[in-house]
């Protein structure tokens, strides 16, 4: 039994130190009783419970380990980065800056080789070019689309939004969830028929 | 393409919909920062984080997609059962038959093969007789030594809780990450010192 190198170890834990902030880091989105904000951590914890749960409705051979991974860290750059409102214009020029260098900080904090694989992990979700990361895009817009829903349109009617826009937030399904695309299609028309949504 | 079985999709909603409720589930540990008091579904997906960043102190062999699925859902029969403090010897007389029957009827409300794979993963978690459950299990004790740490003493202060007792408690650490034990001993030492435990 070897014993751990004194700092690597410091600095992983360090780095999961650092992630507790994420837990402070408020979405727009409610719970689904609307009691309060949702934040990214247990947004993020909800994902992995989706992505296990629907897994059969992703692109055949997808691996479920990556999309957990994926979802786990996809928004830990909110620490340093915040929020962005889906539905914020201006505040979506600068997104994706603003994030990438809040990834080269916060992975920064880890051990060469985690830092590596994390950031590679990270960086692939972005770019939603494999199975696993489409799929983990997907899950992370029916994520808050459920919770809008279950709260009578929640951030959807303190916004204005209207079904053209949800629609067309909501396209990453139809290539990381295919299956569930028409579903999703329904479950729009229907929140605009219950007034959750402008036409 | 095949289409979505309805009713069965209809139950893995159900099942995500009704876990939002872990989100409100608050534990006796802190945040880091000390501001409130942590619920079980971002404790859950800090499990995840650690898992993935720690994996290298697990036995050899240890399967990270088990230890994620198993953290993900160890805490879901809460949403019934309650959070159960450590520290509270008369809550843990009858906290087992609790949370299996909390079990059942959760896991219960997914289709067939789901509900065997999900109950299948908690009872090895509950049962910690596997490489995969013992890690977990590890990380459940040692995230909130991490928070107390942090936070002066936290719950430990609160409670008036001994060093033997915290040690004793984090005896899964010595089996499911072996060689970060002897870490763990030397930090619930420090504590001490710090007066964060009594003696």
């Amino acid at each position: 039994m070897t014993s751990p190198d004194p700092q690597r170890l410091a600095q992983q834990l360090r780095f999961i130190t650092e992630l507790d902030r994420l837990k402070q880091v408020l979405r727009q989105t409610r719970l689904m009783d609307a009691s309060r904000r949702e934040n990214s951590a247990e947004h993020s914890w909800h994902l992995a419970v989706m992505a296990t749960i629907l897994l059969e409705y992703a692109p055949a051979g997808t691996d479920l380990t990556r999309v957990l991974e994926m979802v786990v860290f996809h928004d830990v750059v909110e620490i340093e980065a915040g929020d962005t409102f889906a539905f914020d214009v201006q505040a979506n020029h600068d997104k994706s800056a603003r994030e990438q260098a809040a990834a080269t900080s916060i992975f920064g904090l880890l051990p060469d080789d985690l830092e590596v694989r994390l950031r590679g992990l990270w960086d692939e979700f972005e770019s939603a070019a494999t199975n696993e990361a489409r799929f983990a895009n997907a899950l992370d817009r029916l994520q808050p689309l459920l919770h809008n829903y279950h709260t009578q349109g929640g951030t959807w009617r303190a916004h204005q939004v209207s079904r053209d826009r949800v629609r067309e937030r909501m396209r990453p399904i139809e290539y990381g969830a295919p299956t569930l695309w028409p579903y999703v299609l329904r479950l729009i028309d229907d929140a605009q028929q219950q007034g959750f949504l402008v036409s």
